[in-house]
Formats: C-alpha cells, structure tokens, sequence
C-alpha cells in the first residue's frame, strides 16, 4: 500500500463511502480520515461505498490529526481547488500520479490529502505537504467534489502504471533517501520548541501565521534523512549558549 | 461543440445532472439524451448538476432514438464495462481522448454513448458505434457508475487538449472526409430494406440479430463518404433484376 487518501475533516459519510468506491475501481486501498464530523464506523459511507470496504478491500483508519495520518509517508500532496498563499510545487494531477508512481517503485509512500467538503483544506493542513495537486478544469465553471476528485487521482495513479516504462524510478538527488515525514515532524517540533523558547514567534497573533510559514518554508525543501540530521545538529549547535 | 454526450435511457434524473456536471466542469456543452425514463426537463437532474444547465451552459436534447441522436456525428464511441462480442475497435479512455481530439482539429463531430444505469448499453446501441470505450479499472473491482465515466471521459478530452501539439489532425487514409452517421444510416436502412425484399433475414428468431451483425460491420470499416456512395451505387445495382 505505497499511496494512501486522506479525508481531512470529511463531512457527509457518503462522500466518504464514494472516495473509498473510487479507490477500490482502481485498486487503492488505503483510506485515512481525520477527524470525521459523524464518526466512524458511519452507515453513509458504507451504503455508498457499492462494497468497496468488503470486496473492494478498502482499508479505513481514523486519526485525530493531520500529522499523524501522514507520519509514515514520504511525499504529501495537498489537493486544492483555489490559488493558495503558500508558495509550493504545484503538480497537475497526471505530474502528481506519475511522481508518485516513481516514488513507489522506490519503495516510497505517498498521502494524498483531501480538504473537508465545502472548506477544503486548511492552511495549517497545507503546510504540512510537500505540494499541491490542482485539476485542470474549464475556468468558467469548476465545481468538482470530493468524489469527483479523488477518481480523477485514483485513475491517474492507475494510468501511471501503463507508463511504467517510461518512468525512472525516484532517486534523490542527494544520494540519501527522502526523509519519512515523521522525521520531519519531529525536527519541525524540535525546532519549534527552540523558537519558542527564544520567543522568536512574536508578535502572539502573527505566531500561527510564522509557524505555518516556517512549516511550508521545510515542506519545500524535499529534505532527505541525511538533510534533517545535518539541520537537527545545526539547530541544536546554534541552541547551545555555550556554542 | 465537436463532440457531444449521449446518454441512451438514462433513468435516475440526478445521475443525468452528475454528467452535466461533469461535463461543464471541463468545458462541454452538448448533452443528448434519448428516451429518459423520467422525461425531460427533470427536477433532480437540475439539482444535482451544481447549475451546469445554466452557468456551465451545458445545452440538452432529447431524442427518441440513438440514431437520431448521432445522425450528424462522424464518429461515435459507445462506453461499455463488460465485454462484448461484437468485433469492434476498442480504445481506453485517453486514446479515445486524442482520436476525438484530432477528428475536432479536423471540424468533425464525435459522439460518446453512455447506456442505462444497471443494464448499460443494448447490442443494438451498440452496433450503431464505430468503436467502443472501456475504462481501465480494477478487475478484483469495477463498479463505475454513470456520472463516474462520463467524468472520466470529459476529465481526458480536456487533457487531450494540452497534448495538442502532438497530436496531427485526423486525416481520412483514403482522401474523403467520414461518413456522418446520418449518411451510413441511410445506406443501411436502404440495404435492409432490399435485403428484406430478398428475404435474406431468414429465420425470422435470427432476423434482429442478423441486422447487428450487419450493422456492426459497415461500422467497422471506418467508411468516407466517397466509399458510402460506392456502396450505393453497388447495392444499387446488385438488386437491379436486369442485372
């Protein structure tokens, strides 16, 4: 299971049970929702699911956030439908399945993330990926939804085995593989925890804007193992007062 | 509007609504349908289109048969799930993308033909089409429904205008432009008939599938106008007693 969806906040459960039908007609099966609004297990979802969490071996686990769903993957991808902020790669969704794939055949897990049904994803949620998948659509009218969206990557992510011919394999360009986003995690909260107790994050009401910023400004670096454990070791020399 | 959506007995109204979506999401506009179960216009069809009918300026037509529905099209792609055993060309959903595209390049008019919900297209649909659609999916699981395909489709003629540049526009192999369906259908209707006038649809049980059989050859060979008035001018002179 190499590629994973997850529902950040989904609202109705049949727009969850139409995600995970999506999936299951192009062989994914690894579902993550966070924080659903009518819980889990839902009997929305399952109804609309057409058998997809029995024969179509969907599996469904429930996190409390972002960060946790995504812990074991190596590349996040944010699904948006307006211009965000934050400045990102941006992949069209054949560019994303074909990344993905690449990544797989290395071994590398990917999480796609899909934002709650009218909101969609926050900007806190956005930081945490390392890019944004945006579908091309007719400008003058656009109104996809959640199971709209998430076909039109499972398809792509099904297609892009065709082209496996075609594509290379993922390889870092640093001779270390891509950091897992706990590691990731675990150095942005270290990091964290160094600023705040140096009060970097000040004035108190641009804090949460600084911090997603700071989050979006790591997410863009495509850091490797090697990168984090270099920029732990810079953090904590620079930390030290005796340094 | 070069290519246009045909859905052949369409029954739950909403789910005609999710193609005009899914339509006008990418940037089509012409939507026939022929004999709905529910009749036309259709309260849960305009709910459920998200305002395709109107900001998405999806325009609908309603015909009593599939051949009047494709009389003016030159090429016409049936999409089906299962297999089926009339020999036909078979193309996935990109491939038919670019065919589509390239005939669009050239000012010819294709049409795609969705069936009914559960039982999809008949055989007699289907042997009106030159060459038939099938979805790669999941063979362990393969539930796709009417709005999920017509997206899909939609999704990849749009696609299929980024790669413009590499696509050649459609030019007949044989220096007469294609037959518009109006054309072969009147070159069948009037070989039936003689046809019929010579009892050669004997027994009468075998008669209908006989006609299909028939009919699903001269779709297959691709036929130019010049060829269809060859073919006349043979049949013509085949049933001439004088002969």
């Amino acid at each position: 299971m190499s590629v994973c969806f997850v529902l950040v906040n989904p609202q109705m459960g049949e727009n969850i049970g139409f995600v995970a039908r999506a999936m299951a007609n192009f062989a994914l099966q690894d579902l993550r929702i966070v924080n659903p609004r009518d819980g889990w297990p839902n009997v929305a979802a399952n109804a609309a699911s057409s058998g997809a969490f029995v024969e179509g071996g969907v599996q469904c686990q429930v996190f409390d956030t972002v960060q946790d769903a995504v812990s074991d993957c190596h590349l996040v991808l944010a699904t948006t439908a307006r211009e965000r902020t934050q400045a990102k790669q941006v992949y069209g969704v054949r560019e994303a399945a074909q990344n993905i794939f690449q990544r797989k055949q290395s071994g590398l897990k990917s999480a796609i993330l899909f934002g709650a049904e009218r909101s969609g994803l926050s900007n806190e949620s956005i930081s945490l990926a390392h890019g944004i998948i945006t579908f091309p659509v007719n400008s003058q009218f656009s109104s996809l939804n959640l199971g709209q969206a998430a076909l039109l990557v499972a398809y792509e992510l099904f297609q892009s085995q065709d082209d496996e011919g075609e594509l290379l394999p993922f390889v870092s360009h640093f001779g270390s593989p891509p950091a897992p986003h706990a590691m990731l995690a675990h150095f942005m909260q270290n990091l964290q925890n160094e600023l705040v107790a140096k009060h970097y994050f000040m004035p108190a009401d641009k804090a949460e804007i600084m911090q997603q910023n700071l989050q979006a400004l790591i997410m863009r670096m495509d850091l490797t193992e090697a990168d984090v454990k270099t920029l732990f070791a810079v953090v904590n020399s620079l930390r030290n007062d005796r340094g």
